[in-house]
């Protein structure tokens, strides 16, 4: 039986899995990334935790028939080549190369939202989805999309901008679904309220504890009318981005992942009556909107299966 | 040589081409719609295009391997099905059953806009394109979308919002990509300016001529400085839509087709500054944006080039 490695190449880990053609995994093994040495160093414990998880999985080196790695940055997939990454202060690194010759097989290397949206079409929420967009609300919007189980890669539609002249973006454009959609982009917004409502129960939760991405979640489950309102505000602006993108692309699932996803049910009933009424008229069968399922393991089926074609 | 059909059902004519796997055309024949007939006897004027554009390309009906057809309206491309047209007043016509019981060959429906950017990307501007995006300024904002010389289906990116909560669009949103710059926009935009600016030599020509999507720009040549102004922030609002369309796609060419794009390289030339700046700063290669070409060939290709390889 033929078996995929997959590698997600984070700022703190390094995940490593073998993972079968259907996006079962075999074994896995991880290891801290150490981001401060040098990248060649690095890549030594990449194929360290590829080595370690074949031994897990019980499988010999040459029954990997391909290594596929994903990681966050810039990055010229056809060449193979990580143009820069400013988590792990990569650049201009030709890690297929390495990799290839390490291994003597094929090795691709994505972006790593882009992998994590393969793998929960493959083997998550998404499956089976002939066109999926994977949209991940952490501290920036990551949006994979994919279609017909192939990666489109390289989309940015984190800053597609839905507010001409709105709030300032990192990217440099004002109005990014970013800058109001993120876990950043909500505690920002939380951040305002609490200066302009300091009596609020959203105050008191978030000068007590400090404001994350869910503060203004507990406040509304206490009641809190200002809470409450800038939730309906929030989910304003996602409805707004993610209709855009299911108008635009047409896609049978919506999966949504990072740390405001976890609200769930919660989020996504409102949110979807919003996206709904929002949608082109004309769509035929819109979007099912769900929750990604797959978590971190995404990213190690996700790369595994970028390579499960070649 | 296998040839090709193709038809472009417009609310006003319907053309029907022969072409060549490379997107040549042969032959061509042209017949009014009479939109106000039952569908099924203006399909005969469809089949009868065909038949007759064969006989100006001098080949037989039998060389015909396959045809394409394009319309406006909401289709079911699966089920070759026009589920309805507005135009045309249709509403479920299983065309495709049709057309291939007739001629005896496969036969696809698609929308017209993006069999055009199929056309494009095989014989006009945007020839040999990995992905492409075109963009066509009319009566509405139509987004086709070709990737490996693939349309992909469906694609309603005209009513992408770019203001959230901004000008009214007759789909029901507010704020669309549309709403701005399709030449219907432009001309509102121009009118409330015209309301605000009664003395400007732009409200002298639009009192004068009646306004239309060129009026701002003949105005501008005159040196107006409130039409330059508008010219100004239109290209804001398309260069944003622009923007969003290449950071989430990542198109090789993006081609501005339909009544506004006439304005040529005095439109293109300060457009590019404005997307080029807007862009994602990761992007490898940014698009070229250039005109369209095929004029109204585009059509005729891009319904025959969607069945050359079925």
């Amino acid at each position: 039986m033929p078996f995929f490695a997959g590698v997600d190449i984070g700022g703190t880990n390094i995940k490593a899995g073998i993972v079968d053609y259907n996006g079962d995994i075999y074994g896995e093994a991880d290891t801290p990334t150490g981001a401060d040495r040098p990248q060649d160093v690095v890549f030594e414990d990449i194929l360290g935790a590829v080595k370690k998880a074949a031994e897990n999985a019980k499988i010999n080196l040459s029954d990997i028939k391909a290594v596929g790695m994903g990681s966050p940055g810039v990055m010229d997939s056809e060449k193979g080549v990580v143009i820069y990454n400013n988590n792990l202060g990569w650049k201009d690194f030709h890690i297929c190369d390495k990799m290839t010759e390490a291994l003597k097989v094929p090795s691709v290397i994505e972006n790593d939202a882009d992998a994590a949206a393969l793998g929960e079409v493959i083997a998550g929420s998404a499956k089976g989805a002939k066109r999926a967009i994977i949209v991940t609300l952490g501290t920036g919007v990551g949006v994979g999309i994919v279609i017909n189980e192939k990666i489109l890669r390289g989309s940015e539609f984190g800053h597609m901008v839905i507010k001409h002249n709105g709030r300032p973006c990192n990217c440099g454009r004002r109005g990014c679904f970013e800058s109001y959609c993120s876990a950043t982009g909500l505690i920002n917004m939380t951040k305002e309220k609490i200066a302009e409502y300091p009596e609020s129960t959203l105050a008191k939760i978030g000068n007590k504890d400090g404001v994350n991405g869910k503060t203004v979640f507990d406040a509304a489950e206490m009641g809190d009318e200002v809470a409450k309102k800038l939730i309906d505000e929030y989910l304003d602006y996602l409805a707004c981005g993610l209709a855009n993108l299911i108008d635009g692309l047409q896609p049978e699932v919506v999966g949504l992942s990072g740390g405001v996803a976890k609200q769930g049910e919660k989020l996504l009933k409102p949110l979807r009556e919003k996206v709904y009424a929002e949608i082109y008229k004309g769509i035929l069968t819109p979007a099912k909107i769900v929750t990604c399922t797959l978590g971190y393991k995404a990213g190690v089926i996700g790369t595994a299966m970028a390579v499960r074609d070649l």
